[in-house]
């Protein structure tokens, strides 16, 4: 139904509830390397519970790579610097949602290159940021009420992808 | 605006993401005990990062408690086994939003009392749950999506409330 892409995720355990979250949402998630671990890391298993094995996952080296496979204009770059809210978006399935490393988020020409494909979150001026697997579970289920919670017709891990997948 | 309620926590590192999101969303954070760690855990500061000390978080030793506070016609409950979806709720600022703990979710003669205030998050077949934090997340973020984000009047921490505070 979504495309969840994490570019350079630093932290195993929000990868992990990521994971689980994807499965739950019936989306992909796509990881841009490089990661800061390694994908059978305790803490990512432990957060991702028995499910990561049945995740719908593909690795890239670049997100220019993944732009191959899910075109721009079908990407929304999550960003506390963005200025757009999240629910002005209209997401269709098919969407990809974007989120940068948890310790300083994309890049700003990334986000500059497409300012109206940049979405954030509302928040009180108390917090420079949520949990990224908080924010990412709030995007993505915004996305899909948007949608009717309609359930994808293959559910993950039917095995139709060509990408190379670790850990399967 | 909201109040978020966890009845019994068990994990640490989700309570300090939940504290978190709240002072994110200008919302009050409510702890029913007994919980299965301290204030001062390691995970949950870590989680919570800095933000721990200046949320605004209340402690109850019952449910029951809690209930003279914030009343039962503006509670919503939070479970798996529930048949109505969150967004068909309609919440208003004040509202309280109860989780169970996460290795058994709210007891069932909970639910039962009140199947109508019962709430659940679509999923697919594939997870039996999403984490704890990211299901309070998506509640919360349609709860105040509903409501047009408008930031509280006071925000957290400005220190008006009675209840007994931790750590603070």
């Amino acid at each position: 139904m979504f495309n969840v892409v994490l570019w350079q995720p630093e932290i195993p355990a929000n990868t992990g509830n990521i994971g689980r979250l994807c499965l739950g949402a019936g989306a992909r998630l796509h990881i841009v390397r490089p990661m800061r671990f390694m994908v059978n890391d305790r803490q990512l298993r432990r957060a991702g519970l028995d499910y990561w094995r049945r995740l719908d996952v593909a690795f890239y080296d670049s997100l220019d790579e993944l732009a191959g496979i899910i075109p721009p204009a079908r990407t929304w770059l999550l960003s506390t610097k963005a200025s757009r809210c999240y629910t002005e978006a209209e997401f269709a399935p098919g969407d990809a949602l974007v989120f940068g490393p948890e310790s300083r988020g994309l890049p700003a020409d990334m986000l500059s290159a497409a300012p109206e494909r940049c979405l954030r979150l509302p928040m009180t001026g108390e917090v420079r940021s949520l949990n990224l697997a908080n924010t990412v579970a709030v995007a993505l289920y915004e996305a899909w009420r948007q949608n009717a919670f309609r359930m994808p017709v293959s559910l993950p891990g039917n095995g139709t992808e060509t990408h190379d997948k670790e850990e399967k």
